[in-house]
């Protein structure tokens, strides 16, 4: 038994299920079925078993693909059965430490702005993708001195005492851009979780300002907040840090 | 003048820009240009002036769409130009406290079950839902008691004495289901924010089990990070929170 207690007067009308969400539905029991890696029965043939237009099943299909539910195949390809997927947390502060395994380090200048990008791998996989923008003319010789491995916050503490304030990075959704895609090896506009931010040094001036992009369907990023006090909002106090 | 700097030999090659996102280069373009409100040239316009097929400049357009940067009209209705985005910051404290301009508050029990759902509301526009599950058995009288317009975690506190603990919220991408799409007033598949977490009270029992939607068009979810220390690390210390 079920039922909606709701009260304002400004109830907004929830439409019905389209029917392309009812296929999903359907295919979704279907994926329970099959195991990972395995072929997925062609677009036509699900039409015609569920007595459904293809436009319907193919709406549905495209978003298991972009879910990662569904691996479409180039070509004469067809489509797998995405298998069971591992999600990686990671931690914002880890992911603003530069602490994440990384390859593929790259440093770019142009004119005074020095670009750094790396990717994020967990596992076997791209996850993400970290872009940290400096000014070259703050940071004299960076490009032959990073080492490539250290993190690079620590990196810029270390090598030119940086001291770093309070962050207040934001998060967002987006459409991995072509190049994002191709670094991820996902396809053009899957949805990515877009982290960024400004930092500081203690005395206010900004010294870097840094992005990183990870995949929706592989990566979850883990927040921490402290304990509430009674009046419902939360403490700053040391202890429940240090944990 | 620019050059990249590569190191590691597993360097993953980033394929062409595709055709679709060349579209949508010009589209955007093209977008900048026009008023909001204003209609935006229907496909086949759009496919002779630039000379790309109609199939390109769909996906293109539909990526815009997902991005709110373009209004898909109903029927006969043609595409319109959005008009400029108001993107609001909600922080991540104020939507785990409840404390987002709210309307529809609605209170659903299913056997022992009790969930919450409100839509959350800036300026005209909802922007998120939140959905919270409690255990009814511990909160007797909840659905007469609850006013609706106190924060829930507030109402939990004051009127059955909770405490709540340290949280450790994670952040993904989804896709909106129709019924969330609904709520919102987007398109179901639209790329929304996704932020659950599990309340425990002080003794670490949990408590309710949250769910917070933000549409990834309209909404930023902002977070903080105290200051961090020499190491790279961040300090818990209480002076920083308390700004």
């Amino acid at each position: 038994m079920s039922r909606w207690l709701s009260t304002g007067n400004n109830v907004r009308v929830v439409p019905a299920i389209p029917r392309y969400y009812q296929a999903k539905a359907r295919l979704l029991d279907l994926l329970g079925e099959l195991p990972g890696n395995t072929p997925f029965p062609p677009e036509r043939e699900l039409s015609d078993v569920f007595g459904m237009s293809r436009t319907t099943i193919r709406k549905a299909m495209n978003e298991l693909v972009l879910e990662g539910r569904l691996i479409r195949g180039t070509g004469r390809q067809g489509t797998t059965v995405a298998p069971p997927q591992h999600v990686h947390r990671l931690s914002l502060d880890a992911v603003v430490q530069d602490l994440a395994t990384r390859e593929q380090v790259a440093v770019r200048i142009t004119g005074d702005v020095l670009g750094v990008e790396s990717v994020l791998v967990r596992g076997d996989e791209p996850i993400g993708v970290r872009s940290t923008y400096l000014r070259a003319s703050r940071f004299p010789g960076f490009a032959a001195r990073y080492d490539r491995t250290t993190p690079l916050r620590k990196f810029l503490s270390d090598a030119y005492e940086i001291r770093f304030g309070e962050l207040h990075p934001w998060c967002t959704t987006a459409l991995a851009t072509p190049r994002v895609a191709g670094l991820l090896d996902v396809r053009p506009a899957t949805p990515v979780l877009s982290i960024a931010w400004l930092g500081h040094d203690f005395r206010g001036v900004p010294v870097e300002r840094s992005w990183v992009v990870l995949r929706g369907d592989r990566a979850h990023l883990t927040m921490h907040l402290p304990r509430a006090d009674h009046a419902g909002r939360f403490e700053g106090s040391a202890q429940f840090h240090a944990s």
